[in-house]
């Protein structure tokens, strides 16, 4: 704990093929999202206070150290292999944070996953705890199936571990496969606090980055994948993804013999793209322009099914097809990413799209009420930002 | 020939389910659609003359008998089992019709397909030509994939072997089953003259109406179909059958094993539209309603899934989108009908859809510049309007 500025960031995820489909054991792909959540620590030797800022939902707490002390976990804590807390440790975060262990507001889970593994990565190691000042902010929006839980608890996690020299601080960007494993665990400790039962898909693209394939509970990392320029919409249209899920489901119920080829054909485009990406992120060699433009070429023709079966499945939504209809127009693809029915879309745009498309699709987005950012997926994952003073 | 005056109509067809997957050797549906093709037979003893009137494409033409009669074919006809001309015979008709045998234009196919079946049947039986007017109105658009040359030939064939005592004049609005076979089997020979190759679906729906199946070149007519309250609307949209086929078949090329599944999803569609629409059609007894209202329910999903499955092969057309948001906004449902890419749509109404619903739906469609009809599927085939005078 040398250094007393620690800056790290984490990327968002999105589903590129296989939402819905995947609840049914079909292989699903996700890719990290460039939009990401960065984490401030400043230590303050003298003081004798933690502060956590989170300007994104007007949070702002203050707490003694003594006081974060005497929440610390009793027993030992595995720093490479954590576990939830027990139902007293919890309880104790819970007075930490002020609320009563059946709050589950969105302030009230982000306080939370801080003090857990604040007071949990600080106990496995030097079993006091630091005063200084946790800053974080994300570009990602709550709530839009983006992973922004994810993307904060994967920065805290960076964060802290490498503040404690659980892990060493790397000496590029990112850290040892054997770190981010170490990271990876503890932000997905957080998640579960935050979520309850998450499939661990986001945090570990916000960890790894690229993308995953995801099937029957198991996660594969890709070995090298292109990072592909996109346009995020968000369409903001309020959503409950349990009704989505129960909705396809009472559709798979009444229609089973339609539904599964539908699920079928969905387990092939993401298996189709995950050989396109994986063609893609290799290293281009003389003469694969052409391979390159039939892959994006493919990848479109992808994107364009995919969102046509999802709309089979029920997910579609009037905004989404508004999203369609325009980018469609100036000769783009684009399809729901998450659970649908309304929420966010991607847009995929090749290296060489027109930046006067690119704006005009923006502002016609923006017209509708959308909220778009030109960001890419694919991107690294975890990152540190700042190097040892 | 003791009557001077025979009216007869004859249906068009929609494909309800299916159309595109056929061509893969899955099961399609297609139904009778309530638009009709009405044949005025005037015969007029006293005159040298025949003339055909087809006002729809402006077309008058006049012969004398004793120019059809030497057109005539010189061998026998089976008059049960019709088979296509001789190319002696077609050059004959072609010289009547006053075009070369290389003009495939509406009207030449529509003199052609006339003067075929005049001299042909007449020949079977009185070996004569009888003087007459001929008059043809048809409330099916042409060109739109509606089987408006089906109709047209299936009314001509039933005029015209009913005038000729081949078959009997029926007691009723239709004719035996027997009857209907041999009003079909001239209708195709019509069918073929026009279309070269053509599957025989059109002239099936037309002669016996209701509904049929259709997989890998087998006709299977339903025994007993509810007639359905449809819209029909006719986007305009300029299509040619041909590219929308072989987009299809270039998408199957590249992603077969995508493309597969959605043709499987397809054909359940078909099989599970034959069972609901024969319980709609079975007579209802006490305590059906639901089944009744069950059934619409799930008639109505098909509908919904198999748009987004034709938009997922290709076939899908922003004009068709329009028309399925309009629809949907009012809490109807459509679905292109025929080759899409534009053309036709069906939006799919119940017994009890609020007439001031069909209205609004309807005055929003004609304001996109569509046709649009109130009308059924399901409707009785081939039928006879005027009765011995």
């Amino acid at each position: 704990m040398s250094d007393p500025e620690i800056v790290v960031s984490a990327p968002g995820k999105v589903i590129l093929f296989g939402e819905h489909a995947v609840v049914y054991g079909r292989k699903a792909i996700a890719a990290s999202l460039d939009l990401r959540t960065q984490l401030k620590i400043h230590l303050i030797p003298d003081s004798t206070a933690v502060t956590l800022e989170l300007p994104d939902i007007s949070l702002s707490n203050t707490w003694q150290v003594a006081d974060l002390a005497a929440a610390q976990p009793t027993g030992n804590v595995d720093v490479k292999n954590p576990s939830p807390p027990s139902d007293k440790y919890l309880a104790a975060l819970h007075r930490l944070a002020g609320t009563d262990t059946d709050h589950t507001d969105t302030r009230t889970l982000a306080l939370l996953a801080f003090l857990y593994m604040y007071t949990s990565i600080h106990h496995t190691t030097v079993r006091k705890c630091p005063a200084g000042r946790f800053h974080a902010a994300s570009q990602l929006p709550p709530g839009a199936g983006l992973g922004s839980s994810a993307a904060y608890c994967t920065a805290l996690a960076a964060g802290l571990l490498t503040m404690c020299n659980v892990i060493s601080r790397p000496e590029g960007k990112t850290w040892s496969k054997e770190d981010l494993e170490v990271i990876n665990a503890w932000a997905f400790q957080g998640e579960k606090l935050i979520h309850g039962n998450p499939s661990g898909i986001d945090n570990s693209v916000s960890t790894f980055g690229d993308a995953i394939s995801f099937k029957s509970g198991k996660i594969s990392p890709f070995e090298s994948v292109a990072a592909l320029k996109i346009l995020l919409v968000n369409t903001k249209g309020p959503r409950s993804t349990k009704v989505l899920v129960q909705g396809v489901r009472d559709r798979y119920n009444r229609l089973p013999a339609i539904m599964e080829p539908i699920l079928d054909s969905i387990e092939e485009i993401s298996c189709t793209c995950e050989r396109v990406l994986l063609e893609l992120g290799g290293s281009p060699v003389d003469g694969q322009e052409n391979t390159q433009g039939k892959n994006y070429q493919i990848l479109e023709e992808l994107v364009d099914i995919c969102q046509c079966l999802l709309n089979a499945l029920g997910v579609g939504h009037p905004s989404l097809d508004q999203v369609s209809s325009i980018t469609a127009k100036h000769g783009l693809h684009s399809k729901l990413t998450g659970a649908g029915g309304g929420g966010c879309a991607l847009v995929l745009l090749r290296p060489d799209t027109a930046p006067d498309v690119i704006d005009k699709v923006t502002a016609e987005l923006r017209d509708c009420g959308y909220d778009v950012w030109e960001t890419s997926i694919g991107a690294t994952g975890v990152s540190q930002h700042s190097q040892p003073k």
